[in-house]
């Protein structure tokens, strides 16, 4: 993976990721494919259209299945969700933290169980990079503690602790893969810290020093007011290396993508455009709306009046109201997408020169 | 509409709808959108790439919600479905004799409860050519009572005698608003009568007599043999003028449509492609298969190795399995597209001339 810095204005930077499956644009955002596909029916073709040029997978899910032995065998991530572009796999450290019902947290690693049937799994950071060398995604992420929100420093501050440690075996263990496997794979650092400034600072000191191809921004989004997510952005964006990428993981709603990459951010992910659309709420150019709402039976406008996706260049808000009301599913399709190509343009519009 | 009947081969019939939205090529599939929308989050422009040139709506269930004066205010149901080309609707006959709570079956009409809020609906063949012109659909149909299977000779007698007296009211009616609307849309006779080959020759000689723009069999593939099926469709083509469309309603499996089609059927409409793929069930050139299954766990070829729709062109089998086993509608998107290009396929068979 190669990374260069094109130019940066008041603070947004615009730069060029290049890696073996292609070429991201950035500032980017990624639409979330947790178990290797779009919620809602989107397909692979409509991302594409939509301009997204990385997709998200989850180590995680996809150890729980279909596993990622079965993905290598079949030639990787990529092919496997016929996506045919450049992937990140997160590690899924935030969902074994959020998600699972752990059983014990070593330093060794943590011990859980599945979600699905009930099984004991044991991660280490170790495993966790074997897991996703094997789903042979284009950027891979560390295994890190996420705390939640809200947490006292002392357990914030034990996380970024445990969270560097395991930086360090991943690192190690992801060289050691690379040599094996010949796989063109890059690895990311996850900061952590909280909401905690001197932490946040600690966490991306120790990881800068261990190395990584980028720097990820975790254990935001989790529920701590907007402007505390804005300051930790701003202020990393002071330490972080200039010439890495920045990934602000999770992250958000319209406003937080315009915000941080205001402040210095190139990458995002997020389920809120596919989420919120399986709720009938879009977002459009006039603000959000729900088009489960009574006023819109009779609407024969698009569902935003200043955009040309498929969704509002076929579609009346009345129809896409009519499809939510008796569960048809071709509603959550077509809002889903059309929020994904509204996500693509507010990143695009700071990729203009 | 217009049609012509340009050649005959082994039975089978070649011809040409054209109506005010476009021309299809007969024998046809129609897929069935009876809300609207086809379901698994299949697009119009899905539709239009799997060859299909014609969709169908069902009044009735249109009627319930969001309702027929809503939709003709928007433009009509090919605008408001985005489909923007033929479209037939069903009178919704058969949903009223099927799924309602029937108070009160007269001559004038039916009572019943709306399966959605419980209220009292009375319907009469006026009032559904009422509902379907102002849908606005190319193609409409009679209401017509069509008994349960298996039923008495007395009783299928007496439905073969109400769906005659409501057919001619029907087609007054029907006449009588085209008059007064200046719409394109043509009317389509049912022919009842079970199994009972007399019964349907009465009904098919009683609706040539009155006169339609077209004749369809309804009443079959309710739990009947298919031999009965085909013994009738057999029968019929005897019958029914030659230079006008027959049309199959609901029928059938791909087999159903070949045997239907060498009996001088034109036109078919089933929910089976979209319905079967959302259990997981594929119709392939190598046989039904359903990707839920083990065995396709590591399965990397495509659903169906004769074909080029965009799901076998893009996942394997592996990918579409572990979509169904982790309820990622991708898969039964994919799956329902496969199924309509696979019906669009086993008409075309004989639209070769």
């Amino acid at each position: 993976m190669n990374f260069s810095l094109l130019s940066q204005k008041n603070g947004a930077r615009r730069g060029k990721i290049t890696t073996a499956h292609g070429e991201i644009s950035t500032p980017a955002f990624m639409p979330v494919g947790t178990r290797g596909a779009i919620k809602g029916g989107v397909c692979p073709d409509d991302l594409r259209k939509s301009g997204a040029e990385m997709m998200l997978g989850n180590a995680f899910h996809l150890h729980l299945r279909p596993g990622e032995k079965i993905i290598e065998d079949l030639g990787g991530l990529q092919k496997f969700t016929a996506w045919n572009a450049p992937m990140l796999t997160d590690s899924g450290g935030f969902q074994v933290f959020s998600l699972s019902k752990i059983r014990k947290i070593t330093d060794d690693g943590v011990e859980f169980q599945s979600p699905i049937d009930g099984q004991k799994i044991f991660l280490t950071p170790e495993k966790v990079m074997e897991i996703q060398h094997a789903l042979g995604a284009d950027i891979i992420m560390n295994f890190d503690e996420c705390p939640p929100f809200p947490a006292e420093k002392s357990a914030v501050e034990k996380a970024v602790a445990r969270t560097t440690a395991w930086a360090r075996r991943c690192k190690i263990h992801h060289e050691k893969l690379l040599k094996q496997n010949g796989k063109k794979i890059a690895l990311f650092g996850i900061v952590q810290g909280g909401i905690f400034p001197d932490l946040r600072e600690k966490s991306a000191r120790e990881l800068i020093e261990i190395g990584f191809d980028g720097y990820a921004i975790g254990g935001l989004s989790v529920g701590e007011p907007s402007a505390e997510m804005y300051r930790i952005c701003e202020m990393l964006d002071q330490i972080l290396p200039r010439d890495k990428p920045r990934y602000l993981m999770g992250v958000g709603t319209p406003t937080d993508l315009r915000e941080c990459i205001a402040r210095g951010i190139d990458l995002f992910d997020c389920v809120m455009p596919t989420r919120n659309a399986r709720h009938g709420k879009a977002f459009t150019s006039i603000g959000e709306i729900n088009i489960r709402n009574q006023k819109f039976e009779r609407d024969n406008s698009p569902l935003d009046p200043d955009c040309q996706c498929p969704c509002c260049r076929d579609f009346s808000r009345a129809a896409l109201r009519h499809f939510f009301k008796c569960g048809e599913s071709l509603g959550a399709r077509m809002v889903s997408i059309h929020n994904l190509y509204f996500y693509q343009k507010v990143v695009g519009e700071f990729k203009k020169k």
